[in-house]
């Protein structure tokens, strides 16, 4: 039959991580129709970028949701929200505009039962607050570098720690900064080795990556 | 005193990785300067993006140097060039264009005494090429993947394999794929989840990448 | 008279296929108008991209009309809608968000009286939904392939499957692939043999082109 | 072992045409190493866009080749430069300066064994030129139309013919107009109905669409 | 003091040619205040681009003014819409789309006492619309022709008549022809000879420069 | 814990002025929570471009706060809203239009009790408004010139007067101004020597570049 | 027959001015023929953008042409050169630098026996070049601007003078400016009425343009 | 005379600077003849940007004349190369790649009898190499800032200083730092207080717009 979904849930077998659903696009009953896909097979889900007034909808339908407003990031089971344990991931940003970015990496660790921890407000003009914290940070297996406007924090984070870096530019600022790209183009051109960067407010994919890389530590371990 | 230069010796200590130097821009007394520098200290070194009329000065002076002259990588030390052991990382290119990149990603995990193996020309216009190797690139740590043109092959690699992936954008096209923003831009806007990107034609940087992860899970394990 | 319009009436005979009418920027009552002169002339037509409110407005002065809000095609004859016979055209698409696209080529081309078939959500990102399809997409004459985000599949698709393609960017995703360039220029660079492309968002674009590939079969058969 | 090429022999089987080989970035080594993969297997083959010192050298490994320096194609078999038959497609073009791209893609069609006819030099700034061909144009199966700077040519065409029209933005003119992107776009934008477009200078890929469309239509008939 | 406005009241002595007021980006009091300004000195007035919101405030403090909503076009002096005698300057547009622009010019000329007359929907997708008014055309003394989309119109007046052309881009369109940038590049790179071009959607300005074209042969006659 | 901010309070010891805070991305309730902690230690506080609607809230908490509409400027201690002394600073405009950049520089400039003086509507189209002040201007120990549309109001100030000069692009205009890049590349481009430049909008910038070199004159008179 | 060129002869009768040949792109044997074609027809020719080492090889061929190196304009009869009378043309430079593109105007208004003046340096960030020659300049029907960097000296030049103006921007200058897209747009986006512009480093289209007025006025008078 | 040049030798006068000359574009006859006519007069002259081939003619016509081949700069005199006096400006840069840049600043504050200080490579990947240089920066009066790649060196400088700072984009780096662009825009976008910026590769507009604070300050004290 034509213009159905094609849901791959085949993926975390060929993978070992779920699809996620990208939710900014799609019309509200067409998510209420995949969210019901995975709740008969009993499988959790995670839709990013959904707007406050789908989110409402969903809500009702699925009372066990959990809506994150500044993200966007909808949870089929709240219960996912809070992975136990050590966090093993640091969240840095460079402001506190940075926080829906921030928040989508933190809740598509957590519905990938990963903990993580968020840090905000740290760039670089004001650079003593990330010297303040580079020991402290030594303790997360990779880091997540969040930052609008020129997107600077990541290079001095690159500079200054060795574990694996991912950093994600933020469509925060005005004038040349408007959109993201100068801090995409900021952290991509970055002088300090082996930063890698992800698509602005992409703060799903940036999870995505360093789960990647905890599966490979975790299998090797 | 002015306009002297000041290298960052130090890095080392601090990261656990060496300064890399980029020779494009910098005139063939400069570099020689900074290799004697090095070379005092008994130190390893690698230049990246060397012209081959420089690397012909430095030759001389370095007799026992090497200089690949696809990628314009220039090894202090030759011996470097062949490190011991199972390959670690894969590096995947999309057509024999891309050579150039595969090499300053090889030289510089190399440099890093990391070995790798190049396994070119894999493209999806030719998907089979792919998915006949799917099983053997199972064994590496991490994956390189170069492409240029529309660069897609890090998506197509992406939904097929769990490693973290770090995509590089190759400056191979013409038309609208001219200087390699639109292979940037395709493995930024990927579907594909978790893949991480560097800049064009960046492929140390993508080295140094994989090398924070390899030092992540050799220290994990 | 100065401010009037100029309908093209004459393209049927010229061409062997009518004017279609762009309802984006022209207002509800100018729109009025020309429909008013295509059904005294007893003639079909197609409004391409309508806003809903507009739609509102029309749906009640042609009550036998047929508007797709996903799309925004409006046909003035609503029995248009569904053409009888073997579907000659394959529109396929990357995710559930390029509806919008597909419908419009699917509306055009049952404006034209010619049957498609429509199937959403084989993207590259798990390419074994494409491979599983490869020998029942041989049964259609053309492929029309919607993209957005980074736009890979009509490479794919063009390294598996020998018959014409019209590749459509769709402006799906946020970040660089905001607007759908990146899907446009990915298309444009692909290493595909003989792949063609149309401006973003074009499904009107994509199933006329397509048509004209029919006329010619049908004529030379 | 690494750093060897893939041919794709495997393309004529799969999709009905042979692979054809990018020049313009690979050393002559490397060309010379496939071209004698071709020799041996005794298929022929296409270079695209080499530059004059290569062809210099490949001519003398390769006596019975042929170049086309306003192109940069190189047939390994100079036989083939010359299809026999009624000529299949048109290709037409704008001003002189886009025969580089119109020679492209006569011989891409010619080493595809299908004859089609070059018409210079009609653009829209004297439409008459056109207007006074129309009639004979129609004898063509499908129309390649080549224009740089404004690149109006193929939407008059668009408007005046009804057959497939692949057109193909030439990166010829100056100031705005460099590097053929306002060419490309004016014909991705046209008002015209269903013009397919291609890549800049892309007349190989313009063959193959064209390729792909007569095939289709020799299998119908 | 700080904060007030400098109105250019001496620029008809300097020029021959009133001031007139940008409306899009002051606040509706600001306008009414620079009104106020003009009526006192007893002077007309012609504010563009004004939002319809700030019309409806204005219309009922100045009851004698004149709002078309198309373009913006606000006349202080209701009774300068229609000049007397016949049209000057031809205004030429290739679809219903480009009526804000043409309307634009239109009042723009009226408020400067020039009869003009406007001609639309004669884009070159059927060529035949402008062929068939190539000698009426002949009448005025300068083109100003609109287009949006690809943009060709001018090209092909330009090519066929031999008057002053100013040509208008439009941002009218979608995908890569959003903004209108591509109908200016179109324009800039035209092979007609002689056309000159002014800023995307500004039909003020060229009416402007007909009116110095204008002043230059009444003074000469 | 995770997610809360880092205020830079430190930085009046460490730079002499203090932290400002960009209010157009944060939500209301962080803003409250900022301006708390702010009142709480009894210091000042600047907001930059504030929507009216957190305005509107903030003012019944904070009713000793100003507000400037055109700007988006919140002063938390309204009466730091008019300095004592002769203006030290002139803030130069093109247009009326440009008036919520100039606005800014100047509460920006009171905020850290600076008196300055606004001088709007002088552009190069009637250049004798600014010729008739060169004389006036030169009692200004420094320069911000605000421009929207072409932006050519600093090159003309730079050739007539010797003082510092920072120019702000102001996002006015239509067509190829839009979003103020066009003034921001001419002003970077000026032939005029010296002239120095901030982001789009920034009047913010502006007047902490200008407060930077008074800092400097009072240190060294 | 395919692969010949067909000129335009007919424009001077259609038009009134004859077709120029665009020089950059096409080779001296191109160039050869199309030049001996109008010696044939005893019509005079315009070659403009020529390289001199064409310019050296046709200068044999026709030892009775004129070759300006600066602008890379070719005359077929080098009597052309001087036209007697009153310059009619004023073409203003802003430095030194534009005297490529001043020279392209000049030769091409000389090809059509138009006599113009040059008056070259006299850019504003020097405003009292310009205004020293206000008086003298409005002897002159129309004005030809040229100006590379910001571009500013049209909308100066704008403000002070009512006759035509057409603008030309110049691809000189360095960063932003490079290219010559500041000084187009600057032009574009001008706050002076009425000003029009054509293509980058466009002399002989501004000539053109000014060549339709001068028709027309002489034509009223 | 038309063609002649027109030199702005009452600059000093009007502002208290000489002109400087551009010598990118002019070519060495032009240049000759402006030399000469500073040298009849008895002033000092600059020229930038000047390639290496008109340098050595150059000199063999003024033998007393410096060439700095790293930045192009030319100075009539050599005798100013080296100004007398404690510096009073500081160059920093991120890189030894930057010293072409750094370079031209310098010869132009000497041009203008400024003593400067060059301290090159300390970028901020490297962090502490600024670090540890923050107290002895605070002596210069102000800071000039070049920086290629990322561009980030300006922002950490102005967390740390309270001097004016003027940040000097690089046109180093490859990919999409090309041509100075990213670092350009991350100077705008910076998140510090108060940095101004000057076009790329514009270290003697650097120099320009450090002069005039300083002649404040003096004038001031």
């Amino acid at each position: 039959m034509s213009d159905s979904f094609n849901l791959d849930f085949d993926r975390t077998r060929r993978l070992g991580f779920p699809e996620v659903i990208y939710g900014a696009s799609k019309p509200v009953d067409a998510l209420a129709g995949i969210l019901d896909a995975y709740r008969q097979r009993q499988l959790p889900a995670l839709v990013t970028k959904m707007q406050p007034e789908k989110a409402k909808v969903l809500k009702r339908h699925f009372p066990d949701s959990l809506y994150d407003e500044a993200s966007g990031a909808f949870l089929l089971d709240a219960s996912q929200a809070k992975p136990s344990g050590e966090p093993q991931i640091g969240i840095l940003s460079a402001g506190t505009s940075d926080v829906p970015i921030v928040n989508e990496a933190y809740y598509t660790l957590s519905f990938l039962n990963v903990a993580s921890e968020r840090i905000n407000d740290i760039g670089i003009a004001g650079i003593h607050r990330l010297l303040d914290r580079v020991e402290s940070l030594k303790r997360f297996r990779a880091l997540i570098v969040v930052a609008g406007f020129e997107g600077a924090l990541p290079t001095a984070v690159g500079g200054l720690l060795p574990q694996p870096i991912i950093a994600v530019p933020a469509s925060v600022g005005y004038g040349v900064a408007a959109g993201g790209h100068v801090a995409l183009n900021t952290m991509l051109a970055s002088c300090a080795n082996g930063i890698t960067v992800v698509n602005i407010d992409n703060g799903y994919g940036a999870a995505m990556a360093a789960y990647r890389i905890l599966r490979l530590v975790d299998g090797a371990s």
